[in-house]
């Protein structure tokens, strides 16, 4: 008997239709003799409408509130997976995050997991019960106030949950069948991976990837806990997050896993900047204190005649306009000339372990692009990573161009993706 | 300075703009130097789309897990009416039950609440911000599992939560204008009533008047609290509770407060029960172990040849069904001969501290119902309470010959009800 934590996204859980076939599955899983801890999103679009309702009272909802808002959409959704459960025979018990053990820091919309102290899951699971456990949400330490965990919170939650109970496995069961070599729906030739390994998949996540949020990732890692990410919609194998060997899965690895795009950053560029020791720190440093994560930085190299330079960075379109205030109201300090944003860029990464033994990888990423006819704007290296800038409207092509230079075309031309709901 | 506890009904949050409208009446509250503690009950039909999401995943979901599901209705409206009072500049924080320190029993559905332990509400209160509290919720002293109050339970909540802060007062926002000496919609000339002592309240609310719970007036009641029930749809003074004097309330006191009327109960009659000591209490015993409340008790003369008499009771229909089971798989040990259901009946109840002075008052009404023609089935008395049970299609008519018979008509014969909606 093992224990077996299953996160189900809102999509999977969209209706009551929804909710008992994901019932079914559960208790499927119990009567296979495994322990069971689920934890669910808000259903469908429930999330979206809370926020709608909050900007309809308030043009800036406090965070706290909106925090406070939010969860009531898991609770909504633990609730009727439990009655689900329970009408199928089997005992059932819903935790929301807070009574989950779920602690937080105090930053409302983008709490980060301090701890988690699972007491109350693991009495239930030890009476028999299947534990149905509120994602996306928890409390926070100090205040004892309700936080949410920001965008992919729930992935997060299943992972945090599995590793502190020291869970065999976390399922995180989407709309998709598994992670691929690229988005099915710019390479219909895309191929599901059977196993790809932590650190690949950090790379995957923070670059575009939207399977699985970047945290989970983080915390799967450091636990060194395997991730299996399936569709709820079959019953097909998925993917498998994880460094161990996992039986079945393909043993030869290759050097690309995949190709990842991310159309959601946009380009501030400083121009004129003296080109002096410091200077690059300032501007830096007053992004930062606006809590803004910057992305890829690029520094021109300096025109000797004016000693001014230009220095260009990446950074989600949201941020766009808080950063931007932000350097507009220390022009002066810094002393740069001005400001360009720029939203029609798009990113596209290249991710393989192979890479680190394969030192050929970026002039062939180069020449399939130059072949495309397609521009490179800004360029970035991870140790597994190779991510260029390009424009917005050539980043499909750009995409489709590397998938095929590097061979992860499927060999009959079409992916079999998306699971049985004909999505 | 002050302390107000204001309690909105769904009625009075059911919408964006009824949230705003509610808002800008806490914070007029609050701008008057007051400390204000809001309680709030679901939005509009929030609790009854719950239920029937609930229905759709079980035909009978477990009450544990409908409290989960229930509770996310006052999740939503308290975390509504905060950000809506932050958009007037206000600092408001909500609160669930459970927050709150509402502490009950662990009957979920109906829990009664043990205890209030207020001091994150007191905290919010001494930093001066305006604390929103979820209604009708509270959590479980032995396994802290989340519970509901049942109906009226935001009252209740609001009333508890008042007394545990010594409030000034409790105001009860709803959408009529207070208590009248019938309902309005039976007797067109009934009167808003301006003060009404908690004893007499006590007796509307168990004689089926909607406008305050039974539960929420015995709690006033115990800590000697002042309730102002009124409309959140005008700014005129409504009904004040309260067994003080109250300024600009009528002095004089008449001998009848008002007349009720319910429709929510069944009679059941136990046909042919041998005439012995003891067997009536082998009746009310299966009764009570079924956990239901019986109301009105009749038992007939014993008819002397046979040694068999008839036991009537009325009790909620919605307890019907039970009680019948219960009934049925005693009869052999009792030996009762047959039961008899019928739901077609009507309660009408006539309510006055001054009964107690004036024996006449029965007579009275008795001479009343039957110049109006109408039978009487069933008699119950209090020192000052006395209720019929009629057949229910006479029950409007014995409403108005008894408020007629005992001068509570208003003299422009209409009275001016129910608040600036139109409802």
């Amino acid at each position: 008997m093992s224990l077996v934590v299953q996160k189900y996204g809102g999509s999977s859980v969209a209706d009551a239709e929804s909710v008992k076939r994901v019932a079914r599955r559960i208790v499927d899983t119990r009567k296979q003799g495994h322990d069971v801890c689920v934890v669910v999103s808000a259903m469908g679009d429930t999330t979206d409408d809370l926020i709608e309702l909050a900007e309809k009272v308030s043009p800036l909802p406090p965070a706290r509130e909106l925090d406070m808002l939010l969860t009531a959409g898991e609770r909504i959704s633990m609730a009727v997976v439990a009655m689900a459960i329970a009408a199928l025979g089997q005992e059932a018990r819903s935790f929301t995050g807070s009574q989950a053990g779920v602690i937080t820091d105090g930053v409302h919309g983008k709490a980060r997991i301090i701890d988690v102290t699972p007491g109350r899951i693991r009495a239930a699971l030890d009476e028999g019960h299947i534990a149905i456990v509120a994602g996306f949400q928890g409390v926070s330490q100090d205040t004892k106030d309700i936080t949410t965990l920001g965008r992919g919170g729930s992935d997060t939650t299943a992972v945090a949950l599995a590793a502190a109970l020291e869970a065999d496995v976390c399922e995180i069961y989407t709309d998709v069948d598994g992670i691929f070599t690229a988005d099915p729906r710019i390479v219909p030739s895309a191929q599901q991976i059977a196993r790809i390994t932590s650190e690949e998949m950090l790379e995957m996540a923070a670059s575009g990837a939207k399977v699985l949020h970047l945290r989970c990732v983080e915390y799967a890692r450091r636990f060194n806990l395997p991730v299996h990410v399936r569709s709820s919609f079959s019953h097909r194998e998925g993917t498998w997050v994880t460094d161990q060997p996992v039986e079945g899965a393909v043993v030869e690895q290759p050097i690309i896993s995949g190709v990842a795009h991310d159309r959601s950053e946009a380009k501030i560029t400083v121009v004129g900047v003296p080109d002096k020791p410091g200077k690059a720190a300032e501007i830096f440093q007053v992004v930062a204190a606006a809590e803004i994560n910057l992305d890829m930085i690029v520094q021109n190299v300096s025109a000797a005649v004016s000693g001014l330079t230009d220095i260009s960075f990446t950074l989600p379109k949201t941020d766009g306009q808080t950063a931007m205030n932000a350097l507009n109201r220390a022009q002066e300090q810094i002393g740069f000339e001005s400001l360009r944003y720029d939203d029609q860029i798009g990113k596209v990464s290249l991710i393989g372990a192979g890479m680190r033994s394969h030192p050929g990888v970026s002039a062939q990423m180069f020449a399939a692009l130059a072949e495309a006819g397609i521009n490179i704007e800004m360029i970035s290296t991870s140790e597994i990573r190779l991510s260029l800038v390009t424009r917005a409207e050539r980043l499909d092509d750009a995409v489709r161009a590397i998938h095929t230079a590097f061979g992860l075309d499927s060999a009959d031309g079409e992916a079999v993706v998306y699971g049985g709901t004909g999505r």
